[in-house]
């Protein structure tokens, strides 16, 4: 790996989208995101990369020519982030991927198939409410129509923010011509858990995405005046609203699962009105599938309305390519997590993927204290770089 | 009253800060707020009224020469409103009020003293959080260094809010000169429950206003993943904000108050991340203050913090003004309320002020549904023109 380059490109991110507070808030086709592409073009440019946009706003880098019948082998993984998110959630696998790259030409590496660097769009759904919006219109798994009338807080919808951003929305949807180019996936991401931690190993590989879905859940009552309203004439849908944040709690301990109320609108949300509408989203994921639905299922009665955002059932990476990779690296762990990954839509759309995990000491993840030692991000470069030559020569 | 010209002005706001759903968003100092203000100036000047803003923002269209010496009779509210609110409350009365000058005129009264229809600005607090915000510069009771530094929802300040409009925050503060031109203030309001309905009384007139107050509370966790993180690892202050939801509705039943949470900020505020942080708005009121701070004294423990954002003890009006314009009206029901108004802040500071209230039907306000009859606003403009005229001359 090319240490200077590598410590470069994180660099010349490490400003974009910083929150005063610490932290990185990148939204899809915000201006950060945009600044982020334009990173992302030049950092092929400077490599001769032959760089574009698909119609679903993906970015592929290629080495080699993309149509090579049987497809080439393709790392990356998302620049957005969750609000007031970390660094290394998504970046860290695009520019181990360009390091990764790097590494391979330094060493004189030359590939059989072609090998190309990706950034997917809008993994972590934090602006339209959906998860891996540009791998799942890639592979079909979201409509397009769904997709380009998703709306954001700010009641702007997909569709309108892509072409704020010069972008035609028009081209949303399946996308053969680019899927038939992925031969294999490989995506790099820091861990969201301590397993890594309780090995002692610095990177492992993916053995399954857990099951997850988000929901949203509306509570209905009357908007009032907060002064002038006797409690027993009150229909206040913060109310409900608790009782099904403490209940969600309460039953995912019992099911074994985890479950999530990460983001609430209140209507109106003034101080003095009693709410009309508490809007929520809730996250749940667990190891099988049943409990999930068990939890959902027990909740649902205590909303007005209960509607699946999204749905990912269980991804299990491919076992052979899994194995492969797993002894490429001299028999590193292998590892299940609650995290949803364009990887996992890849696979589930049959095109065989698979994850390095490079380990996160805190386990802290979604948030401003999201870390990963350098030595670690380093043998997550050299773990790649291996994996990719594994799979190209 | 001139019926026609109640109806024109009624008309001619009614659009102003409309939200597609029904109901109005009038943020004090948003281009609906502006354009109120620009409807008011036009109001006075159309009748030859002398007009101003004072350095406050609070407006006022004068009928004789403000600085005779005691002061004139002053009516009027306020045109902000709470978001996605009704239609009456606060337009009522400063409509109700040039009508109301109207009818005196076209009947040829001659007053003694100087009349004036005032508007006072962000009487709802809806951007900036504290209520009465004009009003309590006006008199003091807010602290003008404090008030340019709060914080909208947007981030910005009250200070580059004025500026954006084209106005000096720099001259906020107690204002003498205009606080001696009130003689006496009657503010018309919508009622915010329905005792008048109970009482077969189109209009009332006000006893009191109950102490109350609006408390910001700080729920503090740690952000973190919600799909890989464990739920024995978990700080996710959402939990311990939904459980003192539930404990202030309890505490409010036990000690005899009202307790509301209407307003909910949670970061990062993404559906895949557990809260960091949750901050909640609780406003508190009852007949009487022991109570209404017991409650909050219970309840301040679940909290890491606790800010009290405004604080209004218990406002008796003055009994002999109260007194005379009920007689004046035929005696009609003299009413408590838990809603704050500018008249009371008026009457805290020691000026004479009173309250005239209309009828509504459903009692509901702070929402679309907010309603009062035709016939209803116009026996309060009748009410309030008779009373001006007691008054005055």
């Amino acid at each position: 790996m090319t240490e200077a380059t590598f410590d470069g490109m994180w660099r010349a991110i490490s400003e974009v989208g910083r929150d005063p507070g610490g932290g990185y808030t990148r939204d899809a086709w915000s201006p950060p995101d945009l600044e982020l592409r334009e990173w992302f073009r030049q950092e092929a440019a400077r490599r001769g990369l032959d760089a574009h946009e698909d119609r679903n706003g993906n970015m592929w880098a290629w080495w080699g020519d993309p149509d090579t019948p049987g497809g080439g082998v393709v790392t990356g993984s998302h620049l957005d982030s969750v609000r007031q998110g970390g660094a290394y959630d998504g970046p860290l696998g695009v520019v181990s991927a360009f390091a990764a790259l790097d590494d391979l030409r330094a060493r004189g590496v030359r590939p059989r198939r072609p090998v190309a660097v990706a950034c997917f769009t809008d993994e972590e759904g934090a602006r339209f409410g959906v998860p891996c919006i540009g791998s799942r219109l890639l592979t079909g798994a979201l409509d397009p129509g769904r997709a380009r009338a998703l709306t954001g807080d700010d009641g702007g919808t997909l569709a309108e923010a892509m072409r704020a951003a010069g972008r035609d929305p028009g081209g949303l949807g399946r996308d053969e011509t680019t899927l038939r180019r992925v031969g294999v996936f490989v995506e790099l991401h820091v861990e969201q858990g301590r397993a890594l931690v309780h090995e002692e190993a610095p990177v492992g590989v993916g053995r399954a995405i857990w099951p997850h879905g988000r929901w949203r859940l509306e509570f209905r009552g009357r908007a009032d005046h907060a002064g002038t309203t006797r409690l027993a004439d009150r229909d206040d849908p913060m109310l409900p609203f608790a009782e099904t944040v403490l209940a969600a709690r309460e039953a995912a301990r019992r099911h074994g699962v985890v479950a999530t109320v990460g983001k609430v609108r209140v209507r109106p949300g003034s101080a003095n009105a009693i709410p009309g509408r508490v809007t929520a989203w809730l996250d749940a994921r667990g190891p099988e599938e049943g409990p999930v639905r068990a939890l959902v299922a027990e909740l649902a009665p205590r909303a007005a309305e209960v509607a699946c955002e999204s749905w990912t059932p269980l991804v299990e990476f491919d076992p052979a390519l899994r194995d492969r990779l797993a002894a490429a690296l001299g028999g590193v762990p292998v590892l299940p997590t609650g995290a949803g990954h364009d990887a996992g839509v890849l696979a589930s759309a049959g095109v065989p993927s698979a994850m390095v995990y490079v380990r996160n000491p805190t386990g802290i993840s979604h948030s401003p204290e999201e870390h990963a030692e350098p030595d670690d991000c380093r043998a997550g470069v050299a773990a790649l770089a291996r994996v990719v030559e594994e799979l190209c020569t």
